[in-house]
């Protein structure tokens, strides 16, 4: 350990946290939302009291009904005696100034129910970072102790498949409306689910869609051959040959067959269904060994990301970068200096010997 | 200049790149995009080249006809005598493992036009870091000459939305099949537009998004009436307002007042009207001084992301932070400790003075 690491300046708050008030987890958040000084010692000392929860990360396009979904997820699992965490990111709209509420507001029906707990986040901007926050206080749900802490982010960008991709059991929810399959393949849907969800199952196109995701599962898989399709083989053939081979090769080779649910979460359709399979997800990825490996990659990130915040906070914050970059800023417009010999200036003061000029 | 910057390695490069040969772009792009040894001089030699080209973000949801607007527009400049650079960044899909080209084989016809150029970059994961390398190609195009440089991003996502909104204009193209105008607005996509352009106008729907788009910006500048639409008043006299306020309040305060255009990529329809469009956008931003303004802010950003960059490589590739890292991961999963405390280890090596372990 090293000197820095102080006296815990939140013995009072850990106290208060482990003996499970919810005034201390709200100010714990509170903390590292803010990075507040101490928020890391705050998550360094709970770092042992983590691991138990199951992680789940619910993602997929805007309209899919992800909310609704996730409180009526919460709901079911409250009456088989679960506590449940969900942290809700939403982008930031100019309209509200803070995070867009507008499906949340659905959400306020559970907000009262003790045995759950939202969090909901709004970034603007600098996702990038945000999301090592939005993890961290996924973390503090988790040493809290909450049976199952839910990620839900609004939105198919990078971070939000960065967020989701952090669970333990990642859902991925598609509507009928969002019409194209291929879409969700470009937007990288199809790396990140553990889970597929058809949700507004009961609108037209919902058989189909999942359809096109199974077939498109198993091309994943490569064995599907190419002429498929222009043969008069029917889609739904295809998509029957497509879940069988998908099953086969998972038994095969001890896999997880990612499995394509339909529901309609307005209703409470499908939901018992989808708990289930996020229990029988829970229980691959222990008898597999799948858990370690993901936990190891996701300890891995977050050093990563954790040394990238101190440097930059050295850089910016605490060094003296900002000024270097203002009494630059009209030499940078004018062209008489670039950009990478600022940059050399800035590093070059931090100290760090041969900072390597542009190379 | 700092001591490190040594003879510039890359002189034979410049010399055929400033006299317009296509093989020193090309060259330059690829050292760029890979990061190899004087990527950032060549961009540091080239800096005071900067600066001609009108830069254009083209972004929207997958699915609106962006690759195929774009190269009619492209095609259209043509006809003026413009030249015109396209970078195109694509999401990466596991299908193909590469850039997903299936739109970019449409924009096949106009790669054979020695006055258009056109670059597909690939994304995988860390978008958030490619960004400035996306970035740093369109630099190259602008230093090369092209009067037109178009930066065209698949998806809405954060990078995406980052990466339009260096441009000099950002058009953000939508369609009918968008439905739903509330996510544009939820995407990010109204706080990044200097001009909507609705594609695949044709469609049933066009007229009604063009509506709601027009009265979301008269929204924002919080001039509506709160009361609008609930006292039987339609949507399109709304509308109708909406454009008169917007227009009224731009004149008022030498703003622009973002237009709402109709296009049919496909047939041609509308690309005219954008092309002015987009000229009367350069003319604003040179007349109002916001060109000066986003430009300062652009390169006050690359200063930042090159700092972070060097900072990252130096942790990571030249410091002993990988090392460290692997050899903890054990401890790590098993809660013995906690990603900070690794953190600290791998900062503290870097020699930057009081890391200020978790504070």
């Amino acid at each position: 350990m090293t000197a820095e690491i102080q006296a815990a300046p939140h013995a009072d708050l850990l106290t208060g946290f482990r003996a499970g008030q919810r005034t201390a987890l709200a100010r714990a958040i509170s903390i590292v939302e803010n990075g507040r000084a101490g928020f890391e010692r705050v998550l360094h000392d709970l770092h042992a009291d983590m691991g138990r929860a199951h992680r789940v990360g619910i993602t997929g396009p805007p309209g899919a009904g992800k909310s609704t979904l996730t409180s009526k997820l919460a709901l079911h699992l409250r009456t088989l005696d679960e506590r449940i965490g969900i942290v809700a990111v939403d982008p930031s709209s100019p309209f509200t100034g803070g995070a867009l509420l507008g499906d949340r507001i659905r959400m306020t029906n559970i907000s009262t129910d003790p045995g759950i707990f939202i969090r909901s986040m709004a970034t603007r901007g600098h996702l990038g970072g945000l999301a090592t926050t939005t993890k961290e206080v996924a973390d503090l749900l988790d040493a809290y102790g909450y049976d199952r802490v839910v990620l839900e982010t609004v939105g198919v960008g990078q971070s939000e498949l960065e967020i989701a991709g952090t669970a333990d059991t990642s859902v991925v929810v598609l509507v009928p409306e969002s019409g194209d399959s291929i879409q969700a393949m470009k937007a990288g849907l199809m790396e990140v689910a553990d889970i597929f969800v058809i949700n507004k199952a009961d609108r037209p196109g919902a058989d189909r869609l999942a359809q096109e995701i199974e077939v498109m599962l198993h091309m994943r898989l490569g064995d599907m051959p190419t002429n498929a399709g222009h043969h008069g083989v029917s889609l739904k053939s295809v998509q029957k040959a497509a879940r069988e081979g998908v099953k086969a090769a998972a038994e095969q080779h001890g896999e997880w067959a990612i499995p394509v649910l339909k529901t309609v979460a307005q209703s409470g359709e499908g939901l018992e269904e989808l708990a289930r399979t996020l229990d029988q997800h829970r229980v691959y990825l222990h008898e597999s060994g799948e858990l370690s490996r993901r936990r190891q990659a996701r300890l891995a990130e977050r050093v990563r990301a954790v040394v990238e915040r101190r440097l930059r906070r050295l850089a910016w914050q605490r060094g003296p970068g900002e000024h270097i970059l203002e009494s630059h800023l009209a030499a940078l417009e004018g062209g008489e200096v670039s950009p990478y010999a600022v940059a050399d200036l800035i590093v070059n003061q931090l100290g760090l010997g041969p900072a390597g000029g542009p190379t």
